[in-house]
């Protein structure tokens, strides 16, 4: 899961847990490692996930295969972040129904030993289904379900006029954003095609829950602030506890069954 | 320029300048920027460059239109960072003649509003010569020229057979490398096409340094200590560090010839 953590003082990720300091070792069992038999800093200290595809594509590798090696079972797995939306309200959250490339194809291309592969980019129905229900419970932001169109770079890319380089006029700029809105385009960011395709053939169930950040056929310098951009990052967040919520309620509630019988 | 930042305690970069700390304003007087006009945390303090083209894009593009903003003139900007080797040994240290993409073409395409837009890669060749010649004084490793493979992916992008999906066999991966060397290729990286390409549009001298980790040919996985790695790193910059010591060098004597006469 990709997205914003939780992080205070050094930015260090901080357990709220005194205990854990006493502790001669931790067994972070599920994962079968130990802060005594590995060594977790260097491990892990200097993990920082970039942008963009071949970032999302080589985290997602060594996910799955550390959830593989660890012998996880039906693994649900959530993209959470940020986008640009299309003709929605700013701070809305999409729930992405089915990621496109540039073009508004729904597929992943990628070259395999010189040659192009192209791959399906289908994300599970349901679990969208059950993401917009959980949203109903959350009504001080809009969600939405649609389309989410993914590109390799952020300026030119996207259609933006604001780069180092711009090749377009406005008129041109609003013609193509105009048409992947009527595509069924909703918002436009830099993972999801990746994500799906490599997630899919690996057999994880896969959501992508990004909130918009501007509309961008109103412009494209994003220009909240600080405080109002934090609070629309916290989004996707929240709908996805809501989600985790929900989940382990049922789960509870079918333990709960089960024993009474 | 991208690349190992030298940092010490808390990951922040230490200045080691005890006069700092002491003054009320410090002006980064070329930058147009103040620490009490700017806050400069909130403007910078969460800059971590990911992997991969559109990473790479992305902090071009802002640099490129900084530098533009900054009136900087005759700007030389060298890539440094790792990479996988073709046929050389581990630790060597490749000066990029062409980069090209994963059919070893010296090119970068991009969709721009939906239509594939095809860039030239070409890097400054008085640039290579005069690195190239730097590194004559460094005889402990060994630094060589050659063109430079430029993939989306770490894993099957790049002939690993190591990744959570792999469709080929050990044959198709060796026979693919062996064609790259063939071509000329050298090493490969996820970011050199898009940065000769940005940088070329935009009137930069551009050159890309990268150390090899381990040479493909032998295996995909990189299992030099921890130590041999931090060393290995070191080298891109030792040589960077040479060739900014003899441009500064031959400015110093071109200012004493001037004031000589």
């Amino acid at each position: 899961m990709t997205g914003t953590a939780r992080f205070s003082g050094g930015g260090f990720v901080h357990v709220k847990n005194p205990h854990l300091e006493a502790m001669d070792e931790d067994v972070l069992y599920h994962l079968d490692l130990g802060t005594k038999t590995h060594d977790l800093p260097a491990m892990f200290g200097d993990i920082k996930h970039g942008m963009g595809i071949p970032s999302v594509s080589i985290m997602l590798h060594e996910l799955i295969k550390l959830l593989h090696h660890a012998k996880c079972r039906d693994v649900t797995i959530i993209r959470i972040g940020t986008s640009g939306g299309l003709g929605v309200q700013a701070g809305s959250v999409v729930i992405t129904d089915r990621a496109v490339d540039a073009c508004f194809q729904p597929r992943f291309e990628q070259v395999v030993l010189g040659d192009v592969v192209v791959r399906g980019t289908d994300l599970d129905g349901g679990l969208v289904e059950e993401l917009l229900a959980c949203s109903e419970a959350i009504p001080d932001f809009p969600t939405l379900v649609g389309h989410t169109m993914c590109t390799y770079d952020f300026y030119e890319g996207q259609g933006r006029l604001d780069g180092a380089l711009c090749s377009f006029s406005n008129e041109r700029k609003l013609e193509y954003l105009k048409r992947a809105h009527d595509a069924g385009v909703r918002n436009i960011e830099m993972e999801s095609t990746a994500f799906a395709a490599l997630c899919g053939l690996c057999g994880l169930r896969a959501a992508v829950v990004c909130v918009t950040l501007l509309d961008r056929l109103e412009g494209d310098q994003i220009r909240a602030s600080h405080e109002v951009l934090q609070e629309y990052q916290q989004r996707p967040q929240r709908l996805v506890a809501a989600f985790i919520r929900r989940r382990l309620g049922l789960r509870a509630a079918a333990g709960n069954t089960t024993s009474s019988h």
